[in-house]
């Protein structure tokens, strides 16, 4: 099968090479329809995430199941599926708890920018479309396995509710997504930081209310003002940055909740700013199986279109452009067509 | 009237000083019917919090009204009442929202360690109950005001739900108080760490079910073994140093949650462990007046007794010697009779 290589830093490539084969009897393999190109895989392109040996590389996927492990007892060859970066047995009590990305059993799913992928634990990580979706519909539900999902778990670890006032960080697609999310759990009024018209349009037409173009102490004051002086009661921080949790404390109200999704590699938090704040902060790696069957049906039932995030579409074959615009930031995001 | 200053770190004394009075239309004085030392008194004592000049100290107190402003709408003198550290006017959106104690005209009452005091925003901070209580029930009221609010909004910022498996990290007065909080709002399972034996002792009279002496990567690995390798899904982390917040982020459960309600200053948080943990973490000096009401009426209706965490009754006369046996940990906290 043909298959993203990353041999470098920089250095990235579709090749020629073995299909996957079920290793454990709980695995299932799948044929992709589509997979896209996460702001996460730009670390190793980066160099920031060291490249020791060439690897298989992407971790989002939709398809349709090809092959099943002698265990997995619900899935069955010819079922379109959704799946998580990260593979859980949805029976243990983290996932019970909801957090499936803390899953006893997880595996991280990788080498998804390719025909064919190995997915770990199929039984608890796939979900099974009840018919093969229309392809129109491809993009949004490819947003769901990773951006959509997270975005979503920015929301609901920021405790969006009806009425409330939301300031998101970070205009990327998991911020867009973000806003879908909160105007989805009833947020009255979306405040987005974004100064890049593209994205601002975007966020408006998710369902943003007010835009803010400043940064850093200006940002904040802007924020401060447009919420009467008592900042957002819900803030999702969707970079990862010292900047952008500064922001994020920045802006929150006395008893507000921040969510953030981005890891803050290398960043350390004051504990006396955050005992002063009162806010609630809650992060992690998204638990996007959670969310997955609701996420699904939103986008089967026309209600949102994450797959709006997406702003270039290109055949796997052209993998090395799709990184290099992204890395570029000329891309929020890019579908891939295997 | 008799009051306690601090002239310097180690140097406290009562004396004979001007009886405050109203300054603003919003004040209140009040007779003083008990005082008491807090933790957080031990810094200025022990040096860690500058002392410039001589000043009053002290901001723990139940006692009389004894003379109202002209702006005061619902307290007359003769009324018992107690009051929070932190005054606040109970009407902005913080106060609204619960966060009494960023209330955006708050002021922190201090100078409670004598006969009288000016108490601020009177009408927002003070409480009145409804009849003068038998001096028995002075403890558990005095205890209200600061250390079993404070263990309440730790056991609340936690998340304690019916059922929680709760740990306890801390075993002073606010850590006592905290198990008392956590048993009221139904947890099932309270892990206190502790290796005082007397403190050991009040912590199962509280309700605690579990005792871990050990501290470190020890104590964390005995909170794991007690719960099954999961974690608590409530911790409540009453101490306020590096250490503490490493014990609550080791045994806290992924989803799980931490109130931390001691100061961490000069204390980083790794944002990549936070994400990591998939904690929520929500801290702060406690908005007690939010739960005034409520612990009120379960001392009055002798549902829980705070006031067992005084193990020194002395004279106000007395209070350098209350200090000096609180700074060399012979007692736990000390109640003062003016």
């Amino acid at each position: 099968m043909r298959a993203t290589i990353i041999h470098a830093p920089g250095d990235i490539r579709v090749e020629e090479v073995p299909d996957p084969e079920i290793r454990h009897p709980t695995d299932a393999i799948i044929r992709t329809e589509a997979t896209c190109v996460c702001g996460t895989d730009l670390w190793s392109y980066r160099g920031i995430h060291p490249v020791a040996a060439p690897q298989p590389i992407g971790h989002e996927y939709i398809g349709v199941v090809e092959e099943v492990g002698s265990e997995v007892a619900t899935l069955r060859p010819g079922q379109f599926v959704i799946g998580s970066f990260v593979a859980s047995d949805n029976e243990c009590e983290h996932c019970r708890g909801g957090y499936h990305s803390a899953c006893r059993r997880r595996e991280l799913v990788t080498g998804c920018q390719a025909e064919l992928v190995r997915i770990p634990l199929a039984d608890g990580t796939l979900v099974a479309l009840p018919e093969q979706p229309g392809r129109e519909l491809y993009p949004g539900l490819l947003a769901v396995s990773d951006v959509m999902g997270t975005g979503w778990y920015a929301a609901v670890a920021a405790e969006v509710r009806p009425g409330a006032v939301v300031a998101v960080v970070g205009d990327g697609a998991v911020g867009l997504c973000g806003v879908i999310a909160a105007k989805e759990l009833g947020a009255q009024r979306i405040i987005v930081m974004s100064r890049n018209p593209e994205r601002q349009r975007l966020a408006l037409g998710f369902g943003a209310t007010d835009l803010v173009a400043e940064r850093g102490a200006a940002g904040i004051a802007a924020v401060r003002e447009l919420t009467a002086g008592s900042g957002a009661g819900s803030v999702l921080e969707c970079v990862g940055t010292g900047e952008s949790l500064q922001q994020a404390l920045g802006i929150v109200r006395p008893g507000g909740n921040i969510g953030f999704v981005g890891l803050p590699a290398g960043v350390d938090i004051s504990g006396r700013q955050l005992f002063h704040s009162h806010a609630g902060v809650r992060g992690g790696m998204a638990p996007v199986r959670r969310f997955l069957p609701d996420l699904i049906d939103r986008v089967l039932g026309g209600i949102i279109d994450p797959g709006l995030v997406f702003d270039l579409v290109t055949p796997l074959d052209n993998v090395a452009e799709a990184y290099r615009a992204m890395d570029a930031r000329q891309a929020t995001k890019v579908y891939l067509q295997p």
